[in-house]
C-alpha cells in the first residue's frame, strides 16, 4: 500500500519507518530536507496513486490547519486524510467538513507511543466513518502493536481524538498518583529503601502497570531522582480533558489537580501563596518571608 | 471578679489588658518575668481567692498539658480551668477528665481575634458544662467584641476548640479563594488594575468580608506583593479540621486544597513532581531541567 | 440623563428602578409588553437622544449577541452600547468591534447584586476606553452602592466582565469553605448549636463576611437545612473561571473544587463512582451494591 | 517449615493452601471451628516446635491487639510473630515493644493479593530487624509471585504496613483516574464505544496496567455498570495515607481527592450543597430543590 506522511520528527520518522518495515510504500515529507522523500507537499502528491492517503503528522494548530489547507488544494475527491497529530478533537469536524466538501475522505487518529512506538507498535485510537477508516486498514495493522489490542475505531469524526485526549488525562493522574506516593515514602525514615518498594510493586500488586516499570528504570537511574528539577510540562490534551469535563459538567479532581500541580511546578514563586503570606501577616501578625 | 492567667506572649498580654480594662483583676504568669505578676504558678494561685477561675494560654500539647498537670496540684474542688489557647479538640476531653477527678471544673476556648483582639474584642467559641461555663460569663462578656455577636456555648467539653479549629479550617480556604482570585487577575493583560478591583469588592458584592478588607490593606502596601515570598506556614488547625473530616467521612475539597497549597509553598523543590518529570522523561524522551 | 434599557427580568427591572430613583430617564424594552416602556427595540432607539447610551441586561451567548446585531444596525456613530449581562469576556472584544466598525462605543459592565441591589445598590466592575465609560459615570453613580467602593474601572474591554468572573469563581470557593465547615459541625456530637456558632462567627472572627450573615438568615429559616435538597447550579462564570486559568497555566484547586462539587450534586448516581465500585468487586471481592 | 496461622477468612485461608502447597506445615486457628485446625491458640501454639513462627491475618485493631496480647503469653523468647492484616503502620512499633521485652520477635507484613493471590501469589512489603525477617524467607517465598518482583524487605518495623498504605494510596488514585476517564468518555455522542476504547488500551499505551485489564473484565461483564451503584467504601489505608502526608507536610491531590469522592459516594444526600443551595437562594434568589 502507498501512503504519504507529512511531518518526519520524532514520532513522524519512527512511524514511516515502521509502516515501511511492514512492506508499505511510503512517501514522507517534512520541511527539513535532510529527512525528507520529497521536495514539497506538490510533489509528494503527486507521487502517490489515485485515490490517495496521506497522514499528517504536523504539530496541532495552526501548522495543522496550514497542511489541512494545502492538502484540501492538492488531492482529489477519493482521497482520504489522516490526522495523526496531538490534534483537539473540536479542530476535528471542521477539517472533515472543510475536505468533504471536496469529496476528500477525513479520519483523525490518536497515537499513543512516544520514543517507544518503533519497536513495540503504537495505540491507535481512530474515529471517522466506517468506509475511511477501512480504506486505511492495512496502515493501521502496520503502526499497532502485535496482539488483540491498541486499536479502536473509537466513533464518529473527532473520537479518536477524544480518546486520546483522556487517554492523556487519566496518564496525568496516575503519573501524579505514583508521585505522590513517592514523595510520602521518602519522607519517612522507617522505610529505607524506597526504590526497592517500587520495584517490589512490579508483581502481583494492584497497581502494577507499564508506568510502574518506567518509575523503577527512573529510579534505577537516579535513586532519588536528585539530578532532576521538579518542573513538569503539560501538553494541550491534559487541559482539554479537564474542559471537555466542564463542558460536560462531569467531575475530574484527579486528573485537574495532576494538571494543577504540573502548573504550580512551572512557577518560581507562587503569586496566590504571597496573596495567603500577606492576609496572615494582616490578621495575625505572623512572620512573612522576603521574596529573593 | 478575679481571674488568673497563665501565659502572656502576643495573644495572653493583650487578653489581659481587655480584661482589666472591663474592671476585672488579673494575676497574669508568664516565665518571662518582665511580664509575669506573679513568680510562680503556686504563687498566682495563692493569690486568687476561692472558688478561683484559671485561664490557660499557653501552646498547644506539651506545654498545655503540663500546666493543666501543675494546676490539677495546686486547685482544688470548686475551682475552673479554662484553656482558651489552641489545643486539639481530643485533648479537652482528657483535660476535663483528669481535673475532674479533683472535682476542679474544665472548659475549652477557642479564641479568634489576633492582634486586632485588643481594640475590637476576640471572638469566643466555648464548650463545657452549663455551671462551669456560667461562672465564667463575666470574663467572656470582657473579651468578647461589643454587640450580639462573637461568642457562642458551641456545646459539650472540647465543642468550642472543635468550632475554632473548624473556623480556621474555613479561613484557610476564604484566604485561598482571594489568593487563587488575585493570581488569576494579575496574570491577564485586560485587567490594568488589579488592585482597584479587590477594593471595589469592598461593597454591593457576594464577596465582601473583612479578610477582603485585609487584602486591600495588604496591596495598598505592596501593590503586587512583590516585597513576599510566596511562602505560608499552617497551624494545628487547619491539620486537625482534614483529619477530623476524614474520621467523619466527610469531604473537604476547598479546604484540604488550602491546606496542601501551603505545604507545597515550603518545598523548595518538589519530590513528586521530579517523579513526573523522570516518567514524562522515560516514556516520551521530554526534555527535563536539572536540578539547581 | 437617558439610557435605553434592554432586558427587564429580575435584574434590569430593578435596575430600571434604581436608575429612576436616581432621577435619570429611563425607556427599558422587553419582549414581554406587560413591563416595557416600548414596543420594539427600534421604539425605544427612537426615543433616545443622540449621543445615545443603551444598557443591555440580556442573557449572555445567542441573546446578547442578537442584540447586539440589531443595534448595530439601529444606533449611528457616537452613541454607546453598555453590556451589563454574563457575557463571557471573550466575547466584549469582539463586540467592541463590531460595534466600534461603526463608530458605536462599548463598555462591558459586570454587575454583583442579585436581589439585595436595588436597595443596597449594585457592584459595577467595567471595562473599556475612558471615553466611553467616563459618559456612563452618571449610570453607574446611579447603580453602584453609597460609599466609595463598588465601582471600578477595572481595563480595557473585557476587563469588567473578567473581574466580575473571578469574583464568582471566589464566590464559589467561599460558599464552599462555609458549606464544608458546616457539614463538619453539623456531623459531630460534641457541637450542639452548630447555627449558634455560624451567628457567633458574626464579630470578632477572621472569617465575618456578607455571605456568613446569609448563612445565618438560611439557617434561621431552616436549621439543618432539611427542607432543602443539595443540590446546586452553576452559572457561565464558575466555569469560564477555571478555564481562563487553564489558558493561563494558573492553578485553581479551591475554585475548581468548589466548581466540581456543583457537578457532582446535580448526579442522581455517579458513573465514575460505578467505575471504582467495579474495579473493587474486580481484584478484592468486595460487594457492591445494586443500582435501584 | 512450620507456621501458625491466625485467621483464615477470605486471605487467611488462601494463604493457609498456598503456603501448604509450597511444602510448608500450617496450623491454621479461626474462631469459626469449620476451618479451624486447632481449638485454640493455645492448642495451635502448643502444635508448634520452638522457635516458632505466628501470623497473624485478623481484622487491624481491636482484634489484631488482642491476639498480640494474647500471643505475648503464649509464646516465648526466641518466636517470632508477623502481622500480616492491614495494621496502622503505628500500631507496629506498639507491638514490636510488647513482644519485643519478652524476647519474641515482631515482623509487620502489607499483603497485597486479593482474590488473585492464591493463583499468583501475593505482594509482600515487610518491616523489621534483619534476623526476624531472615527466618520468614522461606514462608515469603511460598507466598510471593513467581518471578523476581513482589517481595521486599522495606525497612524497620512498620516500614511494611507504611508501604502497603501507601500502595493503596496509590491504587485509590489509579482507580479514579480510569474512573474519571471512563465518565466522560461516556458522557460524548463522538464516542460510540467505550468499552472497546478501553480494550484497546491495553496495549500500546502509557496507561496499560492490570487495573485498566480489570477495568475492561467489568465492562465485559456490564458494558455501561448500569447494574451498580455509585458507591464506593473505603478501607483505612487510604485515610491513614492522607493523615500520614498532613504529618509529613506533604502535599497528596489526587490521592485525596479519590479518597473524598468515595466519602461523597455513600452520601444520601450532600449536606455542603444543601448550605451551597441555601446560599444561592438567599443572594440570587435562585430557585432550590426541595428534599424529597
Amino acid at each position: 500500500m502507498q501512503l504519504g506522511l507529512i511531518g518526519l520528527g520524532k514520532m513522524g520518522g519512527n512511524m514511516r519507518e515502521r509502516i515501511r518495515r511492514a512492506g508499505h510504500t511510503v512517501i514522507g515529507y517534512d520541511r527539513n530536507p535532510d529527512v525528507s522523500d520529497a521536495s514539497s507537499l506538490a510533489e509528494m502528491v503527486a507521487g502517490l496513486q489515485a485515490p490517495r492517503i496521506v497522514w499528517v503528522m504536523v504539530p496541532a494548530g495552526a501548522a495543522t490547519q496550514s497542511v489541512v489547507d494545502e492538502l484540501g488544494g492538492l488531492l482529489e475527491a477519493g482521497d482520504t486524510v489522516v490526522d495523526g497529530g496531538n490534534s483537539r478533537w473540536t479542530d476535528d469536524e471542521k477539517h472533515a467538513r472543510e475536505l468533504g466538501a471536496k469529496g476528500i475522505g477525513f479520519v483523525d487518529a490518536g497515537v499513543s507511543g512516544g520514543v517507544w512506538g518503533l519497536e513495540n507498535g503504537y495505540a491507535l485510537m481512530v474515529g471517522g466513518e466506517k468506509e475511511h477508516v477501512d480504506r486505511l486498514q492495512p496502515i493501521f495493522e502496520a503502526l499497532k502493536p502485535e496482539g488483540p489490542y491498541g486499536y479502536v475505531h473509537a466513533g464518529k469524526v473527532g473520537a479518536g481524538h477524544f480518546s486520546k485526549m483522556v487517554h492523556n488525562g487519566i496518564e496525568y493522574a496516575m503519573m501524579q498518583a505514583y508521585a505522590e506516593g513517592w514523595e510520602l515514602l521518602e519522607k519517612v525514615d522507617s522505610v529505607t529503601d524506597v526504590r526497592e518498594v517500587f520495584r517490589s510493586w512490579q508483581d502481583g500488586t494492584v497497581i502494577r502497570s507499564w508506568l510502574l516499570d518506567l518509575a523503577v528504570n527512573a529510579l534505577d537511574e537516579d535513586e532519588h531522582l536528585e539530578k532532576l528539577r521538579g518542573y513538569a510540562e503539560d501538553s494541550g490534551e491534559g487541559r482539554w480533558t479537564v474542559e471537555a469535563a466542564i463542558d460536560n459538567a462531569v467531575p475530574l479532581p484527579a486528573i485537574t489537580a495532576s494538571l494543577f500541580a504540573r502548573f504550580a511546578s512551572r512557577q518560581e514563586d507562587s503569586p496566590q501563596m504571597k496573596m495567603i503570606a500577606a492576609l496572615r501577616n494582616q490578621f495575625g501578625g505572623h512572620a512573612v518571608e522576603s521574596a529573593k
